[in-house]
């Protein structure tokens, strides 16, 4: 294992540049949306996997790139494609390479989407099309409505399944005929999506068996829920549109699985029992067809069961594992099936204190008794588990099997808790192999055997490169490296360091960045970056530490900004993350007051000018902090803040907070409408005036109470954005929010 | 005639103080709503008609005022009251005099509304009691649902009615029976309620008969018009409730007259034809109970009929009259039938270009060709009509009638654009007597008979002066001279005066206030206020020329402030008025910058710190201002503006600027999303955040537009607040208003 001083670098390896002479950066240059953001931005390379090959794809042609060389070799180009589809001259099908797939491992297929062409505007119908390109000929079309959503092929079949007005539909492989999976859909009874608001790690609503036969699919019933009224402001007359939203301790929808066969065109119900106040997650077919398992919560999500169904029939066969905590379980993982071996399977569990993979057997039944696990928690095995990996880091990722050395691939933060790389795990005794160069972020994609890895990363030193491993041998050939596209401007210096959290023993990273022409004798307006929140990280050991673009521009105009991952962030452990349970905000606040601390002994940091700006959490942390350390932060900028968590959904808020029923004392300890009368300094909220996850009742309600309590916040909407800011109303709002620290922190 | 040279007083008498020594206003001083506002006010006198005998009503007892010499006499006491109505020792029943009447002129009867005491909360039942105040005695009791509404009482026959959730009921005076007039009252369907959106002088939906006997009502058909999506976020989960709301050039309700007779329970409706886009104004009931008159509009409400109705069958009899404007015609008052000889009345009109008085004859009817009349106008007269009053100032108040001299008193601006003075003229003859001392603005109310006026006024030199006046003799005898409640405060000098508007000719008035500790050597930031809307002004004679007390905090706070009244205000006569006709904004904006003009003329005003601000058609100015001259303004607050007039409702929208349908480039001129790209200044705009008369989707549009075109505009609401914010909301966003402008402009 090659040895990286991290800290050595950490430390000493400051990104810094003299501005002299040095181009300066505008927002457009900075900001996602911005006009010229793109061309700011490092070279990337795209490719597909071809079952093992590496396939580059362009603008303009395909090209296989050689693993033990790095030449490439073009496989078909876009002129092609569109000759083979029989385009029109001058009209092209296909308009680039960048968005094909190979569906066999084996056969030389590429798969494209194309547009109807047959009226202006929209397209009626889109086509999946097929083509060999070596024979240079359309194999396979399948056409299907252009407002199709949620589409879900079945590899196997071409079996496609998808949404359209809340029904879900099957067009069949085969013969092209579309059924109607279920036809009672709408706003209130919604088919083949994701449910739960996406919480325990669903992102989608329809999972095909690996042969391709049978659909499982989430039907959720929301007639219960209400609809938070939001507002459409484009129609003559202002309307409403629905906006399902099931708030903390308020009913909640009810969601059951269903099992579609397209041959009988019948569903089979899963026999899971009343779904109310429960969560069906991680649903996983057995490698055979014929079973599937789900990850069961109850409401209060401190105890998960892993049960197994028989597809045919729904019937419910068992629980094989169950695992509970005092404060919460959130399963995020399904199971992963080793390819070679259908009885064992791969699972993912905190119950150690951190995220870590077991190794579970179907063919060892066992009585499983309950064991103590971290945090006092219980869970049961009811069939042989083995523990694949364990120590004080985590388990990030996990990328897929090599089938023939029997190994699996995982990207961990194991080397220190800012990195993220990538290791090979022998199933046999668990033992890891490094597979990248042990510094930085990774980011990396597995062929479909498993013989080679893209290796895409970033480090303090490093841009961008993409490197192209053989995971048999370990050989890694460098495929791009990125010139750095700043290297003509005056960047500011971007360090990193630790602070000990507010409980005196954890070590919390935090990034700096110093104004363009610093100089350690003045004294700067300084602006803390803060998240703060559960499932996210604001510092690594990526390029420039993860900076974000504002935080460049803030630079420029001569502000330090001041970055830290408070305890109740991601990627450190159980205990680091729910350390903040039933009480959001109070420790986090703790540790953010800790990097004020460390600010304050900074002779160039000007304490009687600084301030906070955050988004989400993080608007909910820059509000929390302006009230209740007045006068600590002189000005704030908070954006879609949560106000008070009664307003937050169920999923996500009753896991952290409980429902407010049963922790009275925690709502009111965290509601900032109570804090209202606090507030001293200048603090501006911004909203997306259709924010569906924190819903624009959170900002009013507390404009109503700074009202009330004689306080003056200053208030901003977006109207038509939700949740954030995307495209040009971006680059607008740090505009925005960069004049708010301009005008009254400078 | 006393003769006045108002200009003298009126250029030559600024109300100056030096403020040395002198004591500073809080914003609560100077605001309604202000913890200490009513302290700071001039005294009042609260006074009731009994017949012609003048009573001061007070929190502890009325008194009745001798008009001969100014004596009190004790009528009886709040104690009295509350023995006679037998209320339980240590909980009275009456709280107050203050809301006492006197429904008998001749008896010694006093009426009150009592609550009842049976529940803790609200109550469910109030009643109205009379009590006999010689006797000591009650001598009637009704007992009505504490949450009627709209209640109207007839006081011939006690007969009351009132609205309850849309419907329309009557409890009869003799009886108490309740009868329900409507059973299908709903959102969509309304009974017994103003209509019209309260236009056309419409302020209410109940129209007793003279003799008590019959109802006429107003019953309203909103289905085909829609809500305006309004949120109430104090709900558990933020809800909507409606609002109906019809948009220039959209579907609007259809409105019908009824007729219930509370002796057959039945009703009759006015055979008024469809009533599909048409406006049912001024009802009117013969002095014998038995027709009723309304005046009738188009939708393009350039033509005005006077119509009769057989209030027996419904039948219409005729049209009597009838009013035409290329513009709009704007009947805003009810005929007013001489006490003396029911086949006469009073008619308002503006048809020779100022509102004038009428007297018609029915007795007198003439074939009535169409007539010229000013503008362009042209009016039809079936009936013998003779002109009462005439001349270049309007009739502001028609008081009542002296049924002895057979006269009429009405309030106008003869003297003075500026003044309210109250004449009394002889029906036979047009001769108008002055009522008053000439100056200032006075407002009065007639006795019963017209034997008496309470005169209340004030001028630039009378904080307030409360005169009782015998209409016969034209003897006046002051009641009340009150103090001056700011005489130990740093008042700042407030000057009147007046300049051309931009077509070179009109005069058009201002009012100045100047900084606190004035120096004329320095150069001061100044505010124009302005509304600039028909139906107001900002300046006239009365006390401080009508100053607001936030000019006064903005004086105190070193700036100058401006007020102008435009073309297009009240009181100036109709040219002065429709000039604005389909392009709303461009004529007002071109008299506010001649008074920009003036202003940089003066010395001590800096042009490079202009700011304006103002409220409803106000925020329209200011928007527009800030958007139009963008080097001229620097800084702008505008509140619940209108920024697209096809936002606007229909009835008072279309008057002024059609449909826009028939004016597409009249609305495309006065939209201001179109300059939203203009902005250079700063801009706040606040809105209520509920609000149902500039409804929020001109506000949030506006700050789409400005997102769109990269433009800065502040933003603020207040949740669950209309129109105008109230009580110490109203403080607050006055602290708010004024903190923008120590912000940004000073």
């Amino acid at each position: 294992m090659k040895k990286i001083n991290f800290l050595l670098w950490l430390m000493c390896l400051p990104l810094s540049l003299m501005a002299q002479g040095k181009k300066s950066f505008t927002l457009d240059d900075l900001m996602p949306g911005g006009s010229t953001y793109s061309q700011m931005q490092p070279q990337s390379l795209y490719t597909e996997w071809w079952g093992d090959r590496c396939v580059e794809t362009t603008l303009d042609a395909c090209h296989e790139i050689d693993a033990d060389n790095g030449k490439k070799k073009t496989l078909f180009t876009l002129e092609q494609l569109n000759q083979w589809l029989e385009a029109p001259a001058g009209s092209p099908l296909v308009r680039s390479c960048y968005y094909v797939s190979f569906p066999d491992a084996q056969k030389p297929l590429v798969a494209v989407t194309i547009s109807d062409r047959k009226q202006a505007g929209s397209p009626h119908t889109r086509t999946y099309a097929v083509i060999d390109f070596k024979k240079g000929e359309k194999v396979y079309a399948q056409t299907y409505p252009a407002d199709a959503a949620a589409l879900d092929r079945a590899t196997a079949t071409n079996n496609l399944a998808f949404v359209r007005e809340q029904n879900l539909y099957v067009i069949k492989g085969e013969n092209g005929k579309t059924v109607a999976v279920s036809k009672d859909g709408s706003n209130d009874l919604v088919y083949g999506q994701a449910v739960h608001r996406n919480e325990f790690g669903i992102v989608k609503g329809t999972f095909w068996s690996p042969d391709g036969q049978l659909l499982a699919f989430y039907r959720m019933d929301q007639s219960m829920v209400p609809d938070y009224p939001q507002v459409d402001i484009t129609t003559r007359i202002a309307t409403t549109y629905s906006c399902k939203y099931p708030m903390a301790g308020e009913k909640t929808h009810k969601v059951t699985v269903g099992v579609f066969n397209p041959v009988t065109e019948q569903t089979v119900w899963l026999q899971a029992g009343d779904p109310t106040d429960r969560y069906f997650t991680n649903i996983t077919w057995s490698p055979d067809s014929r079973k599937i398992y789900m990850i069961e919560l109850n409401r209060d999500q401190n105890h998960a069961e892993l049960a197994c169904y028989d597809a045919a029939t729904g019937k419910k066969e068992g629980v094989f594992y169950e695992e509970t905590h005092p404060k919460y379980v959130e399963p995020q993982h399904g199971l992963l099936f080793l390819p070679w071996d259908s009885s064992k399977f791969i699972y993912q569990s905190q119950r150690d204190g951190y995220n870590h993979l077991y190794l579970f057997d179907l063919n060892a039944p066992q009585d499983g008794n309950e064991q103590q696990a971290a945090g006092g928690g219980t869970y049961i095995e009811k069939v042989k588990v083995g523990q694949l990996t364990s120590g004080k880091w985590v388990v990030k990722d996990v990328l897929g099997f090599n089938v023939k050395d029997k190994s699996l691939f995982i990207c961990s933060n194991e080397r220190h808790p800012l990195q993220a790389n990538i290791y090979k795990v022998e199933l046999g005794n668990g033992k890891r192999k490094p597979m990248d160069n042990g510094e930085g972020v990774h980011y990396a994609s597995l062929s479909k055997e498993g013989k080679f890895l893209i290796d895409t990363y970033s480090s303090p030193t490093v841009v961008r490169r993409v490197d192209i491993t053989s995971t048999h041998k370990g050989k890694s050939r460098n495929l791009l490296d990125a010139e750095d596209p700043w290297k003509d401007y005056a960047v500011p210096e971007i360090t990193c360091g630790s602070i000990k959290a507010a409980d005196g023993t954890t070590d919390l990273y935090y990034r700096m960045v110093k104004p363009v022409d610093f100089d350690a004798t003045k004294k700067y307006p300084t602006v803390i970056y803060v998240y703060g929140g559960p499932h996210a990280h604001n510092v690594d050991a990526s390029r420039n530490y993860l900076t974000r673009g504002w935080e460049i521009y803030m630079a420029q105009k001569g502000y330090l900004l001041f970055i830290l991952d408070n305890r109740g962030s991601e990627h450190r452990g159980l205990a680091f993350e729910n350390v903040t349970f039933r009480h959001l905000g109070v420790e986090e606040m703790k540790d953010q007051m800790e990097g004020v601390k460390f600010l304050k002994s900074l002779p160039y940091v000007d304490a009687g000018r600084i301030g906070v700006h955050g988004w989400s959490f993080g608007g909910f942390m820059t509000t929390n902090l302006m009230l209740t350390y007045p006068d600590v932060f002189k000005v704030g900028v908070a954006g879609g803040p949560v106000i008070d968590w009664q307003y937050y959904e169920a999923m996500y808020g009753e896991r952290y907070m409980d429902t407010p029923q049963a922790n009275p004392e925690g709502y009111k300890g965290s509601n900032l409408r109570l804090k209202a009368g606090n507030l001293k300094g200048k603090l501006q909220v911004i909203i997306g005036y259709n924010d569906p996850v924190c819903v624009p009742q959170h900002s009013l309600s507390f404009m109503r109470a700074c009202i009330d309590a004689g306080t003056q916040p200053d208030f901003f909407v977006y109207p038509g954005d939700e949740h954030n800011m995307m495209g040009t109303d971006r680059v607008h709002l740090h505009e925005r929010i960069t004049q708010y620290f301009e005008d009254y922190l400078k």
